[in-house]
């Protein structure tokens, strides 16, 4: 449920799903399935600021938010609605965002790394039914906390996952909740409105945003972490 | 959900309830209603051999759990049905747990911790309902993962502070899926035995303690923190 119950002994041989619907891995979707290269996923302001410059400045686009709303001298937000074809293209992107970066850093130590959102639930599902070990689905959270749309983004992954039947995976009590959540809250931009999250960002008058990340399958691809970056998984 | 997430800058003036269902709060609330003294959590055994031998050996009992076993040379497990008045009464316990007593020292910044279970759960919303200000409800969890018996313990919790209207506290995410999965998973033994908690339990060989920690409302007794130990608050 948040990125410090992720077991650091356990990682091991593990793929682990990072998921952080309320906005960060929703954009990382967009980005990469708008022909962005890659994105560094980078913890403060001063590293996006250092990285860029040794990655050299024209050639890269930062990109995130502080308190939802674009950061001083970035060139794009937070928003996925941002991450046009026209502006990310072939684009290096350097991004620091509240909580889906540090949880893509604490899940570095996986062998393997991949981000999910509604708008690529489908693919993902799909790539991770192809192992027989179960993943660790990872959500953000907020600010260290719990966040709702996180849970209910991976219940419904766990519902994808177990329902061709094919694999016989135990479920902690994480993935036990999440369903049920995924159940009673359902998967749409109104249950994106009754989280924290959510109401933050309509309080920044970003609030179409939440429909934008509620699209479910609007991608088939896979990001996946490369070393310190992210791009698109190999066709299967 | 989980230790990890109380806002360490935000305990100021806050009341934090400590809900640790299998097993913890519930031996804890047993055992003051049994008659103990005061109960002193402690995070490791030889924090509480040394705190034993402090107090005088004699005078205390020691008590807790190792993977759901009483540990070498302690007096008492952490079954609540181990806490009777016949053992318990008049007596100082130290108590070491895997995951309770680490949820205690990590609320203790607060300015006021209550201890929470089925058996005092009316109690305690209560003595909760006499504030103005909404508690913070803190599950132990285990092993710093989101745990589902104490989840679905903290929504009952919420909604029994909820449900004369007097109140109009706003829910957090944590607290608005804690009391979706309570109506989803019930709150008795069998909601214990799909837990990975209530599973290790059966599995020691204790099986009995989950219908015992499953019982509503059985002592109208809330344990608070005073200092470094337990002891139960005067009546209001």
């Amino acid at each position: 449920m948040t990125p410090a119950e992720l077991p650091p002994g356990e990682l091991d041989g593990r793929t682990v799903v990072v998921i952080d619907v309320l906005r960060a891995t929703s954009s990382i979707v967009e980005a990469l399935a708008s022909g962005a290269r890659s994105i560094y996923p980078v913890a403060s302001v001063e590293d996006a600021l250092r990285l860029a410059q040794a990655l050299g400045r024209d050639d890269v686009l930062l990109c995130g938010e502080r308190k939802c709303l674009p950061i001083d001298g970035f060139d794009l937000g937070n928003s996925p609605r941002e991450f046009t074809p026209e502006k990310v293209s072939s684009k290096t992107l350097v991004m620091s965002t509240t909580n889906g970066t540090a949880a893509v850093s604490t899940a570095a130590a996986a062998d393997r790394v991949l981000i999910a959102s509604f708008l690529n639930i489908g693919a993902v599902a799909e790539e991770l039914a192809r192992s027989d070990q179960p993943p660790i689905i990872l959500c953000a959270g907020r600010e260290r906390q719990f966040a709702l749309e996180d849970a209910v983004c991976a219940g419904e992954l766990v519902r994808r996952l177990l329902e061709d039947g094919a694999h016989d995976w135990v479920l902690n009590d994480g993935a036990l909740a999440a369903r049920e959540l995924t159940r009673r809250f359902g998967v749409d931009a109104e249950m994106f409105a009754i989280t924290a999250a959510g109401q933050l960002i309509v309080d920044a008058g970003l609030g179409e945003d939440l429909a934008f990340c509620a699209r479910h399958d609007r991608h088939s691809v896979v990001p996946v972490l490369r070393d310190r970056h992210l791009m698109l998984a190999p066709a299967a």
